[in-house]
């Protein structure tokens, strides 16, 4: 058995990873960490955890959290998260952290993007981006994974057969992705508030939002090329789930059939990508950590769908496939449901 | 043209109120308040009247308000709105008051239920309930009307007319109501996320509700008799509209049609109550000023349903329909949309 | 391995029970029927199995399925249910049935609520009503189980610790309850279409709701007494869950500890009841095959809230964990996630 | 007084026509058709009318209308409209036809699209667009509008000061655009059923969508060239509203400021279009009949949002806005609310 801790495990994301970790096989949950006040048992936090889990919400420090775990899932915000992953790794634990705070190997994009000095510039080095679909080999071998953003994986699975056979154009991709509410978090603000997303839809972060630099930093790694899109996301009221839209600009001449064949090719043998010919929903694919996607033309417009559930695909449910690669497991332990 | 101020513009009855105004021939909205930072307009705490009313929310005190306006609705939270009502009946304006400071006759009910203590007391007794489907005589000559509240109107109106005919016993009724999530108001807590109420049905403050004792006062009165009700609120997602399913106990034999009879005769000629066969939904009323209602037999039980706009029937729509009423306006003015 | 048809998969209680059977350790799936031409892959008629399940949905007789299954689970409506299913028992399966066919003892109830002579009244005799938390020894031995409906389930499991202790009168029980529009099942119909059903709330079928005489019937069984219930469904714009506020009269005191004290004594060892202090919501067992219940005093009106998914325990994850019990699988198999 | 009357009174389109029409101080309604079975009173076909209109729904052939209505609304089906309007012009009565019958200006397009041969080819000469912010001189002196259809509305607005100036191409737009569920209609069907359409997200119609021709026909009109647009649609877990994401390519440098000042000249004056600095939201119009319009820059690309709602801006309120216009009532009568 793996002890892991969640840290920040009062969030959407967190409550996920702990439904998938109490079914994984080979893993006992041994500590959450949340700055609730009096340690409060997990299911006042998460009702839904009740009689599920007998383990209280603590306000606990790095050194505490490696006595008692291997394992760590970091599901703490950006800038908290790079502040104590560094004594979570000296002190000998294994970090998923599924902040921002290690994704982009810049730290001068960082700064700009989200407006913080990095702090631990160094490993941004050794720091391993997570996305077991684009190569699982340095994943199984990392001490500390960059779990992807979940507008990011959508985009970059969607888009990373076209552009590394260089059917695509690496510029002027057009990415309009809509999300459930879930991916906003659990802090209470006034434009998550039901009456305000409920029977609506809203665009957000034109130009502005973050996972924009992510998505060119891992596309143009899979390219080779200096890759630019212009991703707009929007708010859906649903609770989980991306969709998004993709319409890239051929290089040459393709057929629909042609480019669901090198999506097919692409992706053989990976366990959570469907290549559908139908055009998928958010629904087919919600509460589980399946990738969906297929592709239309529209005259010569390629036009791409591609659908995940937020929360895990997009979340935990990708965490967990790293940490099963990190530890050996099979990759889908404790995923298929 | 009555020169009307609208207090507490920053929350969604307000915005309401708003709308009806816009609309009323006979009115101009002269004044906004809110406590919000260096006075927006009003068009950026409430988007959707973008390019429809050049005024600021601004944060006036009573004097100012008397200055600009003859009539005042005050959707102020309650204790904020006894701290002001005094000095605007002072400074010459009539108010209409959508918190529930002036609905309890009995300062000891109030404290009791609301945690505070009763500043203007004196004015209980003579603030004029606001339910115009039971009386309109001393609203039309009121300086103060107290507007009911949303659970409150729809239980009201739903029993009134079995319990004046004595019809019903006046205790063991049970009154299990339904909410959209706008009746909870516009500050951010986390029960009021979407991604919490959202694909969610909960029931909450049973026994503890404000609404319970003012829904037994007013049916008291309607009586004679002491009532009591048990009274269950629940929470819908969905934006708007509640419904109301109540059963009370036959003090004697009565087919469906006789008490269908009883309504239809209780509110004849009333513009804004529709007795109906058929079963009312809450979209059917949402948006507008009616209250729907039927009632069917199970066995000997009769089961009341009754529907109406949390945001409009049971708050700013009663609102302009007394306003009317104190102005000597038709009683539907500005609410028939 | 046990080989298990499903019959009418294309429903929404078929989906949901295809998913549990996939995760199941010892179960293979060997057929799915419906009526659907041309015998489509099941992805077809549920995108989101695809990639899980390489079964077409086939018309098959009953005489078809007992070749390829052991065990069936019978998805059908009710009437056509009883039309195949003593073929199926004939044919030497054991059958789940999810209809109503089977569960109400007496034909002439059967006739006046479902419109329908029964035509396998025999059976009635032999056929066991699967409610595991009432008793697990008749169903561990049945060829045929009659699966409970799902208010039914939720106002059951809620009422049967205080009237079997009896601590509430029999009769004059009111049970308003709100379910989810997956309820209503997958036929187009107008009033299931998303813009009638969303943003709205109703009431419906008030005193011809055939699980009210399901639900009197079993808790009669439980009290040894005749029990009469006022049954009232409402239709929330949700996809999935129920919540019942049930308002039964005290025979003598009882504090809301007291109660509480009896719902866990009764449920001990249950492991799919949680009974809880807070309230709890739909949202806490969506997805989920747990049912939750908890208990409130309003003055000496005992208000009980309890929730469970009416896809799940309130039909597959019932089902399953009847299938469990008869062919000596732990009861939680496959339904813990 | 002007007598109209409705035909086609059972969708969601008319019944939002018919609540506009009763506020319309210069009409009065005289006459509803549809085929339902034995006339019922138009209440029972929406019951939210209950009260408020006393007129059956009856099946009334051209004839009938003519004799009792100055002014139809035809609300049909394509293909039912054009069998239809031949003898409605013929009767004397002026028509607003809010089918795509009389849309598209050439009958081998209609065919292409639409799948059926086009039956009255000769009027499609003499129909007049009824898009009334691109020039209401042609829509005051008509005798048979065709109403825009909502998504195709939404895009034109949207785009057509940028390409009047010819600051953008006019062939590479893409058009992403998203629609609450009542847009399909009120035909029972699956994929609109409340449990397929809740909780997702999907895209549809791609390259196949008959808004694509119509958007494309009417803005070559105002360019002068020749337009290309890939069109595609998108349904959202709501009811009503439609937000487009627009990516046009433009053909020289403009800031952001330099594009919304060229909306705001381009509309001034125009009393439903409101340019904006902020991002509008589906929820701001909702229930008016205003379009909502900003436009943002992600780094070359300009990024359009626009939003109206569909039953109104996008179907019954531009009608009545022709109608207003084609018997010289002020454009917003009746449309302001």
């Amino acid at each position: 058995m793996v002890r892991v801790a969640v840290l920040g495990a009062s969030g959407y994301a967190a409550l996920e990873l702990i439904k998938i970790l109490l079914r994984h096989p080979h893993v006992e949950i041994t500590a959450l960490t949340s700055r609730q006040d009096g340690s409060p048992p997990i299911h006042q936090v998460h009702p839904s955890l009740y009689g599920r889990l007998k383990l209280n919400c603590e306000d606990l420090n790095a050194k505490q959290v490696c006595e008692r775990a291997d394992a760590v899932f970091c599901a703490l915000p950006h800038v908290a998260s790079m502040a104590v992953v560094p004594d979570l790794l000296a002190g000998g634990t294994r970090v998923v952290d599924l902040s921002a705070d290690y994704r982009l190997r810049d730290p001068a994009v960082y700064e700009k993007w989200y407006g913080h000095v990095h702090t631990d510039v160094e490993r941004l080095k050794t720091a391993v981006y997570g996305l077991p679909e684009l190569g699982t080999e340095r994943i199984a071998t990392a001490n500390l994974i960059a779990n992807p953003g979940c507008y990011t994986s959508t985009s970059i699975l969607a888009l990373a057969p076209l552009i590394a056979r260089g059917l695509i154009e690496p510029t002027g991709i057009v990415v309009d992705a809509k999300s459930g509410v879930s991916g906003a978090g659990r802090a209470p603000k006034l434009n998550t508030l039901f009456s305000e997303c409920n029977e609506s839809f809203s665009a957000y972060g034109i130009g502005t939002h973050r996972h924009q630099p992510e998505i060119e930093q891992i596309l143009g790694d899979v390219s080779g090329q200096n890759v630019e899109v212009t991703f707009t996301p929007h708010l859906v009221p649903m609770d989980r789930g991306i969709l998004a839209t993709i319409y890239p600009r051929l290089t040459g001449q393709a057929t629909q059939g042609d480019l669901l064949a090198i999506y097919r090719e692409f992706y053989a043998g990976k366990p959570f990508v469907r290549v559908c010919d139908h055009l998928p929903t958010t629904k087919d694919s919600a509460f589980t950590n399946y990738f969906d996607v297929t592709v239309r033309m529209n005259r010569q417009q390629p036009v791409i769908v591609a659908c995940l559930d937020n929360l895990i695909k997009g979340a935990a449910g990708v965490a967990v496939q790293n940490f099963n690669l990190m530890y050996g497991f099979p990759e889908t332990t404790g995923l298929l449901v």
